[in-house]
């Protein structure tokens, strides 16, 4: 039967894909791709909410859940194509982000130990550190894709928190989890950060790609450098929602105005097919903030999105 | 283990009750009551929206999903000393009244023929109809207790439809599915509405009852006239939110200003304890309209509240 | 043929009655009520926005628009029993309070030459004193019934402002409009408000009665004691919205917590069978703030209880 | 005497024009198009509300009601070079798609026949159908200029509904209205939309146009193509406001992120002087979803557009 | 000079009243009361969004900044009659309540030291420990006047957490810091909460007085009753807006329907003049879920009723 | 001590700067720039709310409130290479632009008679008049960059007023404060808005750039002519933030379909690095409009990015 989204049933899955138990592997054995949901704002400083965001982002579908989602530009279907399964949210209490992060890197860890690729919906960007730490485990150090407005890699946060949605990306390099030689960061700007904070990035290894640059130089470009450094490697690719400018998706922790639009971010990511994704997520999500639920939108969208790269490398590595 | 509402996972259903499947009997064989979701707005003239009621319901309880909710006015549990399921939404178009109507008609039937209760999540109150219709030709007609702060005894409405929001309670009483001397509705009130309406109610045989009548009178002697009048019947809940001042539940199709409080009409539900409720439901929750969620929440209560009427009378039937 | 509201035509009117051209008196020749908007907010300090209070209040109807609207309280209809038109808004700039006061003055004026009575929808309370000196120049000294959480009988208002939404009811009194003797403030309330403002009240001969003492002394014997005190009179009849607690309305320009339920206000209302009006005004209601509608829908609720009031009052004449 | 838009005065119309009568032909005789409202949400699978469209799009202006609006692209004023009046709205009951649509059919039937040009603000989608039925009685098959994200051309929606606001673009080919081998479809997209879709529309003959295409190829180019295509042919616009990106126009019912700018629609809109439009729509408008009323005014601008072309195309004739 | 509230200037106090610096006890060494913000919501597990609670209390006032604040009620100024300043927030991270709490603890701890009255502004509840730490190393097992819908005594919350918005009650006793025979607890209700809710605060010494013996009982001799047992006695006050129905306070952590109204809450605490409050918060107020600011409105309000309570209580001992 | 933005502290200033006072001219005698608040909405004719720009603007920041703010692009830092500090809101009665235009135009000549550049947080734009007025007295007819969607050129407004929201730019030509010939006029576009508006604007002397020719000549080109003409003129910086499309910008008093993005305007300023600016402000932000408070956000932006080209330009002169 075909069903129309969230709105009729209980069993609320993103895309309606089945939903599986993280404790029952025999529920997920044969699938490639499972979506977990982080409702956890923890490492939050600013507008509290992202907790909502794996809610908001499985409720915002509304076509039939008839186990298919083509894509207009991949030529894939990222349902029919890719067997994806939903594992339901991870219990996090986001008042101690020192018991919360184990709690997911825990179910990451089941997740690669049992050969599918965890694709996170948060949550605020301290839960990149616990899945980089359970791929890492899995796969050694990733080359990391990450977009973003901020470079994530300060060193402490607040009143000097090691654990925050700012530092992951530092902790992830000191760690050994991340190989920044290998790893690109793209969309920061703003008037209200300091290059110093690029400077921080560049030190770590990273190669930092401001919004101008990645606007000034084309999109067509970028994407060429983006599969030429990441291509071979195993990938985790993190998208925090605030890459956009604020006009496209309000609803996140720390917006920062000068972005790209959704139809830049959009195409950007539909040209790096081919990439090896071990892992990816959709972060900052904010329910609390949005309008007219396009921020909701834009998240379900790009991971539809990432979940038809996936299935357009199967697809292409089975036709190859 | 535990679960803590909407924010974790993918089953969203009333309370965290088992999810059953209408088409599968097995599934709700042994229940007692059975949550159904009818997100239709196709009889509303007004404001739309309430097709997302039943979604907006079930996701306003945050309690850890444990299985038990008991009752401190009613000393009941509606979950452990009842068997509840949810059987998500039955697919209903809401362009198209005329063969909407009967599929929910048909879920109810489902129900009602496998002996177990019916409580119904709206959309708007033009879906009394179809219930009514169900629960008719199971148990023969009905005492209806109507809650509400219109008669919805129109004959037609806007352009000629026979079939409305606010027709339901004439077609009932037309069609033989209420015994309308045996049924009262209570909180008619308005400036904006006529004694007129309320002499259609009275002319079809309904006991009527006004806000001022029920506030002025005190609500336990109505409670004592209504177990009075509908005790040792079959009996109907019908439970329109808007029958509290839109203060209370500002997400309706039609608000009526000065009505009584959330705690008055909470008052007089916790009241009946001892009827006979063959089936009910709570209805016109628009979601579009809803300030800090607080309607969603109010509906939701009730609807707990009618759990635990029906847990109440079950103990004491066994009890007694 | 019937309308349903607003949302089928562009003509609003208060109710859907017929509009008329202040410019024209022939076109309220007949007319015994003459709605006007005033959408002005010049006279605020805190929250702008009920410069667009007559739009929302006419807005705010669904029902057919089908000529009748009777009152089941009163038992009267104010729109059958009573003939009542609509003449728009007055173009009034809320930058320049000197200049558009006398712009509603003039319409008032206009009005009352004409034998009609007019009820205003406002706007801030500032508009109050234009009314009154046009009502005033036509019938005298006016018993005034004044329902509000503030006194608005402040000297001058923000940086010496002498024409603001907290002065009128001293201008009026000092101008010789106002009989005060003769005139009651009702609702007046606060921990943020001090004595000395109700002492302000008294000293110019008002008789106050607070929030507490509206409840606590009971609606009937305030009803009683309105009607012995104004019976005979001349009454304009001056209704802020922010007279309730701000549950029951939260578009308001200044909300004050702890009043009285649109319910208990609305009984008052309803008792007030008899009294002369000459003029009223519903003010305050700010769209900008409100939830739901709620705020704009008990706005136009309590305009449409002073037409039953007058329509009452009227047939009553003619009947006795 | 010059008016402010919607604050001041009962009678709301688009841009202030005058009102006329549908039922009285001697209220548009002279006019060469008429403003119709469709508030009718029955076609809607998803977020209802847009039945209160044609409102929010007649309220959203705020500049003097004088009777002339230039356009700073066009060099034309679509009131002064223009005669347009406002009809209203048609009575539509959203519940019964099957009785609805036939009623805007005979209001637009009676346009036609007049000689005047309708311009329909919507409502959802599904109102194309009686537009085109209506239209293509009078002036043969059409050619369809259609501005969405999706293509519309589903044979069935929903649980076998032929009526919807996904279907209208099929049934209109099916009935003979549409020439599709002369009209274009631009703006379609999505990662959540299948090329499926858009292959339907080319095997009912269809040009399809994605917002790839459209972006990529130019939008001057775009403008030639469809100049050509179109020009010398009786062209029906159809513009549904989902074609731009969500955060152009949030207040929709199925928004599509990814999408153009309103910048880049208007400009392509702009260049389409020459067309020969004998009736436009501009539809699924939803205020429900708005913020900030920004989806309102880009519904009003469009519609203001269309009558700048509509103008510009007249006094070209007339010069010509 | 009088000053407008927040919208004239950059120094937001509550109230005006002058700011302090909790490090330069100078500051603040003639001050009876000083107001802190805890804008922490760590012990959230539900609606995020209470740590801008402190803000929006203090930015709801609109009154002119003249450093007096009468008290209709209690004939005493919480201004003039008691000097009050602000020590503006303390730095809290929401997402480690491990370290979070201490923080808090250490700056109410330095103005017991110092003499003061803490008023702390929430906040989730669980900022109600480390003041019962502080307060308590002061002054010994304090008696507590708790309004609240919930008990907030459970064991563990969420996932084993010992520290959350739900459990400071429990941990209160535990440690000593509360005398819970001499404490009271005033609200609770629910069919959502369960009587083992209840029993768990009355096995640990509580006196429980739900929301229905609150008002069946009579306000007044609730009154009596919290005099009788609490006078003589160091009592911490500690208010939990969810304690008023939803409808007069939409914003907080977590709902409860059928609660009493504003003005029912603000008479019981206006009748308590006369105990020793050595300590009170104002907590749960959240901005992200109010509606027209009425939450935030009345959480001020409360706060200004407490400082008139000292206020009071004061000046009858000077007077005494 | 490290502080971050709003939520800590009663001090809100912009970007955390000192707080100064007008009226101490000690307390600004080191300073480079003031920050001015102008709660002022009386010019508006349509949305009201712009009295709260002020506050929503310097309230937007959550960055750590440490005296830095480095800029990206400009390679800068607007407080470290810049000494500012903020004075608050200047008391300003909406109601009388008469009295209130004169206080701002006071305020502004002290800042500049003590040889400060004043940067104005508005209110609506009839604040431009006062504040050329200070700032033409002390240096002369100004070069004006005026970014706006409309020309503000208008001779009187609304009802013959000639101080208003859209006449500040000719009544500066008119009194001599404004060197028409030497200043721009960017972003003008509209269906809405006629040529006639524009041909206003080239009548006075102004050079106009609408949107579309801003964005077809490219924004460097822009630039380039923009310090072509004003590079070595006294010049006033006047940035209405309606000049963005309302996608970026919905909380505005008047929208206006079609414009730039964010980051095109914000690329354009960036750009202008050698401006001697002697004074600037940031109008027409209204948060009640807003959504997800991205307007407010992209006008405390802008104010930043005006600091930082200050910055520069004192930079690069002292380096120079």
């Amino acid at each position: 039967m075909s069903r129309y989204g969230p709105q009729f049933g209980p069993d609320i899955t993103f895309l309606g894909v089945p939903s599986c138990d993280l404790d029952d592997p025999a529920s997920y054995v044969d699938a490639e791709v499972v979506i977990v949901g982080a409702p956890f704002d923890g490492g939050t400083s600013y507008r509290a909410g992202t907790r909502f965001g794996p809610q908001a982002i499985r409720m915002t579908d509304y076509l039939p859940h008839d186990g298919s989602r083509p894509s207009l530009a991949l030529r894939t279907d990222g349902l029919l194509d890719l067997h994806v399964v939903d594992a339901g949210d991870v219990e996090m209490y986001s008042g101690d982000i020192e018991s919360a992060l184990p709690k997911l890197e825990a179910a990451v860890e089941k997740l690669t130990r049992a050969g599918v690729i965890p694709v996170v919906l948060g949550g605020d960007h301290s839960i990149a550190l616990p899945e980089l730490r359970a791929l890492g485990k899995a796969h050694g150090p990733l080359a990391v894709l990450h977009f973003d407005s901020h470079t994530d890699t300060w060193d402490t946060y607040f009143a000097g928190q090691r654990h925050s949605a700012g530092t992951a990306f530092r902790r992830g390099v000191e760690e050994g989890w991340i190989d920044a030689r290998a790893s690109m960061q793209i969309g920061m700007r703003g008037s209200l950060f300091s290059d110093g904070d690029i400077q921080q990035s560049l030190d770590l290894g990273y190669e930092v790609v401001t919004t101008d640059q990645m606007l000034d130089g084309g999109l067509e470009a970028l994407a060429r450098r983006v599969l030429e450094k990441l291509r071979g490697r195993k990938v985790f690719l993190s998208f925090d929602l605030d890459v956009v400018d604020p006009a496209f998706a309000p609803g996140v922790q720390t917006p920062e105005a000068g972005g790209p639009s959704a139809r830049e971010i959009l195409r950007l990511l539909r040209s790096l097919r081919g990439l090896d994704l071990v892992g990816a997520d959709v972060v900052e999500m904010n329910p609390s903030y949005d309008a007219g639920q396009i921020s909701a939108l834009l998240a379900a969208t790009v991971a539809a999105e990432i979940l038809a790269l996936i299935a357009a490398r199967r697809r292409d590595a089975r036709s190859g």
